[in-house]
């Protein structure tokens, strides 16, 4: 570990077990606009499946449908094993808070991650490094001020004049915690979703938005992510379409050792 | 309609509503190798949730993880809707069979697509005419047949003996029912699905192959998908890595017309 007291990561995304009822609550150092963010709520849902005395084998997939606005405070995971086989686990989570009714909605799968061949067909996007990259500290959100965002290419240009230009909505960044943290698949999970909306990327601007659907794919055994041993991801993210209120955003999490730890996809509601 | 009499992917996809559980039946017209062709098999739960008087709005996302194998026969669909707003509803939809072991599991959101600022950053990837492309009929698994596929780049190239050339793994095809039939939601959700594994293009051979994690959004309303009126998508299929047993797949489904219609990302299992 990096650090030595506790991360506020891990208090964050701390949960109390049950039986298939799991306890867990919103924090106010990742804080969005209307809610958690959003990735702090699927590296939760993440850890109480991986602490899951059940639980066998590295996740493989994750997805997160994010139901409803999350509400601050206490929240109940329900987890359910809903098929086992001999190397793999795929589990359905639901998070409810007091109303009953479901907030989020997840599903993964865990699987024994067997020696195989092997090929990366995805180049390392390579960047300038982390050292010599600027941090980005020009919005004051709470989860925003949790992470170190450097960017490589594609910094927002949110209130530009410039309307006229095309929209861009590529980036390319480093991320790491502020406090630095030594990667696992929470953060992982959780950076899979901290790239700034590309909505507010292609207007410039902020607009109602909010993530509908996340699903993150992890291509390493927590074996090789421990070996890796690094604070840091270099990020790269785009969109391929917004129409009718929807819009895309792919993404890549890349070790600055050069391998492929992650590749994520969402699909989000804007207003524009 | 492009065909009077019922299509056989309708047959195929067909089911008896219930109140949440609903039937169906798996199709030898559409068998793979070890049970049905998953794309058939996740236009059918689409089918349901669709056909369910409950729904409201435009599929956005599907998420289907393949549990299990899917024995032929029948098999019921529990469909439940998970929470409703005001313009969107989450669904979870659950495919088991005699054993009451769940086979599939699915997630669902619908949306009503409200008129917003529009722009595709992705590009057309064009290609030759479909006329003009040649019908691919080296493989005879009953599934394949049901389709047309037409390789514009990256046919497969099975038991070639040119192991030392590096493993090319990105495919342009045009993509259309053996049987033309108009594209929906549920074909292009089928389609998504229909591209050949990404192993057995990388390593020119067939090996060990399941799907288990598949997503598509859908980026298009009904309303836009059938005023393009087309019984063929041209479709793009590339992979990012293969390791320790896993492999990703993510694909892009064109209408002729340059209109991106659908997203897919998948991770598979393979044995080699």
């Amino acid at each position: 570990m990096l650090t030595k007291t506790p991360h506020l990561f891990d208090d964050a995304t701390k949960v109390t077990a049950g039986d298939s009822r799991w306890q867990g609550h919103t924090s106010p150092d990742y804080w969005a606009f209307v809610g958690p963010f959003g990735g702090c709520t699927a590296a939760t849902i993440l850890r109480a499946l991986i602490d899951h005395p059940e639980r066998a084998g590295d996740p493989t997939t994750m997805t997160v449908n994010y139901c409803a606005p999350v509400a601050e405070g206490a929240f109940d995971l329900d987890l359910r094993l809903v098929k086992a086989n001999r190397s793999s686990q795929h589990w359905c989570v639901e998070m409810t808070q007091g109303n009953g009714e479901v907030a989020t909605l997840a599903t993964a799968v865990f699987a024994e991650r067997r020696p195989s061949w092997s090929h990366s067909g995805a180049s390392y996007p390579g960047a300038k490094p982390f050292a010599e990259t600027l941090p980005y500290t020009k919005i004051s959100v709470p989860w925003v001020k949790q992470y170190d965002f450097r960017f490589v290419e594609g910094e927002p240009k949110y209130g530009s004049t410039s309307s006229s230009a095309p929209p861009e909505t590529y980036s390319k960044l480093w991320i790491g915690d502020s406090v630095p943290r030594k990667i696992d698949f929470l953060s992982l999970l959780a950076m899979s979703d901290a790239f700034f909306a590309r909505i507010f990327h292609a207007k410039r601007d902020f607009v109602p938005f909010g993530t509908v659907s996340l699903t993150t794919y992890f291509h390493v055994s927590a074996e090789d992510l421990a070996a890796e041993g690094i604070a840091r991801v270099l990020g790269v993210a785009d969109a391929k379409i917004f129409h009718k209120s929807y819009g895309d955003q792919n993404g890549e999490l890349w070790s600055p050792n050069g391998r492929l730890l992650a590749t994520t996809t969402q699909i989000a509601y804007f207003k524009a």
